[in-house]
């Protein structure tokens, strides 16, 4: 996953293979936590900012009790009774304490919480916090309740087992968040998120430190909040599914007990279908407007000329500046093509002679918006769009289009967040999201512009996502999002972030996320059977195609049924990911136990075969994945004749890895709308046979395509 | 599991074993359905009451579509269009149609539902249905919409695959109930249980042809929904968590929406704690009270002398009529100690002269009760305690105490439904429920007696649930429960309900229900590891201790993890089962293909041992499972044993026999609140062995303890 280098390997013989590696640069990252932490089996995600391992251990016994001094605030006191009850149920052991109060506590108590005052939810309070854990007792010191939590998420990762019994290990950790918003976006207009699905993945958000929820509520297939000025909109452009204001209090209730701030997004002026569908006459060209039941496609946007556009957004936004306490309110901003704009005279006629262009419109329209809402006690968030001269400086810039945009708001004095490579949705490997920092090492930036920059923000666009999919796309990606924005800049191992990312996952699913268990329904659906290991083999080794390509190879609606073996595929196969990781080690130093573990694996997947074919063949709708599971054994073949030339020590023949080339082209090709990615491991091996079984050939350099 | 007898094995001889087995009845039941209809493939549950097969099939395609004709109300055009979305998950095929409207259909349309009306939701309403289907389409005809839902929830069932595509076979179908209370009680007091939990229960309610959903609102451990007239009752009485009335609301629309009524249980005179807490002064002994965290224990009431207290429950059981459209009210009435009563001297004075026992003073409380709610247009419901002279003929009796009390109430010319037998927490497999007969072959009754029983409900206590572990008790058990209260008397095949029960396990586990799914949950939680399949080999053949054994050992509370082994395991252990089929089958008729797979079955679980000693040991919440773990290696050794003295056809010596019990009963043992339940199985071929390996032993006597 390292080293990432573009390479159309398809279009080169076999015997080139040796050059391109060596033009690959070798593993590349410095790291800045010791090799002794990394191999502690602490698998704390994010890494905390400083860490020191003792000797010694705080067993864990039906005697664990927690107390609280100072003024926490009801969070913390909420926040360790929830403690309690996730460690009886990870251990078994019911404790004799059950609830968390200001009386809690006595002479002996194990875990005992000082925190000088509650805090305020809001981006930039104090949120760091210090654990130190002997053998008697855990003392966490915080400065705000919000810094407690986070202490509280760091002790519940800390709890490890062996034979002997539970326990956490004697450390000293003192943390903090290198940014103040780390966010994720949930887009609940493309398909709709019942409250389950937000409660969790907002219990999930605190497990990994994240502290912005971002709700994209409106777009061209649904308005998902009910307005009681303008009730229409919900009963017109909702097909029946939103969050009444009983409901959105709800969550804004449970994301601030778990110190979590909720963002409300109404985009504007484009994206507006759902808006008009109940409001023609407030768009740019005559209605009726009916729902979206596709994506993409023109872009309808509302009428700036018309003045009743602001007396109704002007109260639509009064009415939300109430309902949500956030001192943010996001208005989107984003793809408006202006061609409605360009298209009605009398909106033309309205723009002469100051406007010079729909750009310079839409920035009036975001102004007269930023006034209104700034009116209402607020201010706005729009995506990297709305950055035109004239824009008020209290608006923040949300980049989805890069970096340039991002720094240059902030130069301007805007603070600003990153959402481009965060997006969930494009299903890039963990590693991706992981290495995108907002100010890479050696990023040349004046401090007051690298101060406007707030953080990140996770994306989980949802056209091709359903409650039961939704968690698998979400975790466990952004929880190396999350270390990426929280944890200090040089703690960027990959395999290690690997190696703690799986462990972070089962502890995610500890909170009721559902992205390890769904696959097992997916592929029992699929299936028709209760027996489901052979596909599981290949599905772990699988990964839906990247970026848009699924979208645009398919004609999705609202309606598709997401069901297929590209939605239980997840962008982290780990199969495929533990298998890289051997052969990289195996590559730059060959010894014999790694080389068991890569043939024990491609005899797996060879002998696996019989019995996947058999799952596959009465079940059509698997059918598209034949090719892919034919691949696997012909390149776990290839593989396995690979490592037979390496133990000869001697280059394998030219003629053997030119025989190879169709195979591997075949393994390339995706099929069901997902890709292999073990294949260029595989590659590496042949390589390696090709140079007569030497080491230090390099990391890989891995697929860039989708 | 045919042929039940108390049999206690551990305290005989291995010896004694074969004169034990001779006096066992051979296979008990006629089966009503013929062999090749049960090897059709045609997973249906409950079973139609007339099914013939074709010839020919209908094809799934893109263009299959629905069209409604006649009267069929809301519900149709909702259930065609969920249909709809079913198939598409199932088949991965994204229809042309996707909402069925009245609007839908054309010449070609694939399945046409006719309708005469839309039926009103009621006990006793017209519910049958007749599906025809050839190879050109599909026809679906219902007197009312309620009907329809059942036909449509039986072409959902009938979809199948092989290489060449889905489809669904050529059948006549005519079907309707034989009971007409389809009932499934939920205890959302003890534990409470969230929408979603509901709602999806609600779907697999409907799956099975179920039509009450009784739910258990109040009880001393909390009080469980919202009253605007005296909101104390949950600001006090609930820790926070009950539901609102908008949310009860929510709940009863959608069990409307599926055919299925909402009968809400508000338990008195007794169980009346979490009413207390806000209203002592109702009570029968001085207060304060305070919510119960334990189960069991003393069990406070009403001060049936206290006038107010009937001005109270007066009024506050006006606002649950008006909340609840079902025309019923359960009252509950179980349990009362009457200790209060006896104890308290103004309760005994107002007893004198006419009231002369406390079973007297319940059934005047019952009755004015009954007078107050009647008068709201509702009738009462009550649990068999209610059962006293003088109580009104319009109260239905709901009996968990035996079918005496039920026949007795009918016989007094109550109507009466079923719940003894039918209690899913205590975790008898599903085949005890499925063969529990509300009127089993040769019952007595006069036809107006037979009238009065209206059917049976499954009953879902939750002292040991949580909304993780719930959907687990109470499916798929609940489907053989549903089987019987809905298919002909004669339809009682246990091998074949078993295996359709376990695809309709799947079916139910499409509608979102966790029973499968979290399994592996509990055993990640337990191991710490994404690799459990040793841990589910072992659980595949343990079911938790059945009856109050579990309740009785532990100490538990409302806040105990119910992470367990024991939380984990489930009453119908499929590994168990099928191998107990297989030895069932091979006892009767020994042939090599049976022995095989049992052979393999045995040598499997010997196999896995070390792995699953390697996921345990660092477990120590898995610690308590060890001997269950050595008991399946060892009775697979002596299975193996004795499939190889069988094999030499002469009588197994008696001495190796003997050498067995120690194991055998080390094997009966619980461990960890759980048993393995292969024991009587091996026992079997132990049997066998000592006969020579002669066929036509019969059945197994089944262990009948926990």
């Amino acid at each position: 996953m390292i080293g990432r280098l573009h390479k159309v390997a398809k279009l080169i013989p076999a015997f080139a293979f040796a050059l391109m590696l060596s033009l690959t640069a070798a593993s590349a990252f410095a790291d800045g936590v010791p090799a002794p932490l990394q191999q502690s089996g602490m698998n704390l995600m994010p890494w905390p900012a400083h860490v020191r391992l003792h000797e010694g251990r705080l067993a864990l016994t039906k005697q664990f009790d927690i107390a609280v001094t100072g003024q926490p605030g009801q969070r913390v006191y909420d926040a360790a009774t929830r403690l309690l009850q996730r460690l009886q149920r990870r251990s078994g052991i019911d404790f004799d304490q059950h609830v968390v109060t200001a009386n809690s506590g006595g002479e002996q108590t194990k875990l005992v919480i000082h925190v000088r005052r509650p805090g305020v939810l809001k981006i930039g309070e104090d949120e760091s916090y210090s654990l130190r854990i002997d053998s008697g007792h855990a003392v966490l010191t915080a400065e705000s309740g919000l810094g407690a939590l986070h202490g509280l998420q760091t002790l519940r990762q800390l709890l490890q087992s062996d034979s002997s019994g539970y326990y956490f290990p004697a450390v000293d950790i003192s943390d903090k968040p290198r940014f103040e918003w780390r966010g994720l976006m949930i887009d609940v207009a493309r398909h709709f998120e019942p409250m389950d699905v937000i409660e969790r993945n907002i219990r999930g958000m605190a497990a990994v430190k994240l502290n912005v929820l971002h709700l994209h509520l409106s777009d061209n297939q649904g308005f998902r909040i009910q307005s009681k000025v303008f009730p229409e909109l919900t009963e017109l452009g909702s097909g029946g599914q939103y969050y009444t204001q009983t409901q959105i209090k709800q969550i804004i209730q449970y994301a601030d007990d778990r110190g979590i701030i909720v963002v409300p997004e109404f985009d504007l002026p484009a994206h507006a279908v759902s808006w008009l569908v109940s409001h023609p006459e407030l768009a740019s060209a005559p209605g009726p407007y009916h729902l979206y039941t596709r994506f993409g496609g023109k872009n309808p946007a509302f009428d700036p000329s018309n003045p009743e556009t602001f007396r109704f957004l002007g109260r639509f936004f009064k009415e939300m500046a109430s309902l949500f306490p956030a001192p943010y309110i996001h208005i989107g901003g984003d793809e408006n093509s202006g061609r409605q704009w360009s298209n009605n005279p009398a909106i033309q006629a309205y723009m002469q002679p100051a406007i010079t262009s729909n750009a310079a419109l839409q920035t009036q329209f975001i102004q007269k918006l930023a006034a209104m809402i700034t009116a209402d006690g607020k201010q706005i968030i729009g995506w990297d769009e709305i950055l035109q001269p004239g824009l008020e400086k209290g608006a923040i810039i949300q980049s989805w289009r890069g970096k340039d945009s991002l720094y240059q708001a902030a130069r301007e004095g805007h603070r600003t967040v990153l959402s481009n490579g965060y997006y969930l949705d494009l299903l890039y490997p963990a590693a991706d999201g992981y290495l995108n920092d907002p100010i890479p090492p050696g990023t040349h930036l004046k401090r007051s512009t690298r101060r406007n920059i707030l953080g990140g923000e996770a994306e989980m666009w949802s056209e091709l996502v359903r409650p039961a999919t939704i968690d698998s796309r979400i975790w466990p990606s952004a929880a190396a999002i999350a270390e990426r924005l929280w944890s200090p800049q040089d703690v960027r191992d990959v395999a290690w972030m690997y190696k703690r990312l799986r462990a972070v996952n089962l502890q995610l699913e500890e909170l009721g996320l559902t992205q390890i268990r769904n696959q097992g329904v997916l592929l029992r659906q699929l299936t028709g059977r209760h027996e489901i290991e052979p596909l599981r083999v290949l599905v772990d080794v699988i990964s839906p195609v990247r970026g848009y390509q699924r979208m645009a190879t398919g004609h999705y609606t609202i309606y598709s049924p997401l069901a297929s073996i590209a939605d239980a595929a997840t962008a982290n196969p780990w199969a495929a990911i533990q298998f890289d990781e051997w052969v990289d080690r195996f590559v730059e130093h060959p010894d014999a136990d790694t080389e068991q573990q890569i043939r024990a694996q491609l005899e797996q997947w060879i002998a696996n075969d019989p019995a996947l074919e058999a799952l596959v063949e009465p079940s059509p709708a698997l059918h598209r994945v034949k090719p892919l599971a034919q691949s696997l054994v012909t390149l776990a073949k290839i593989g396995l004749q690979a490592l037979d030339y390496i133990d000869q020590k001697q280059p394998a023949p030219q003629a053997w890895a030119r025989q190879t080339t169709t195979d591997f082209l075949q393994a390339r090709a995706p099929a069901a709308a997902t890709k292999l990615r073990m294949v260029d491991a595989v590659e590496q091996l042949v390589v390696m046979a090709l140079k007569g079984g030497q080491a230090g050939g390099s990391h890989a350099a891995r697929d860039e395509e989708n």
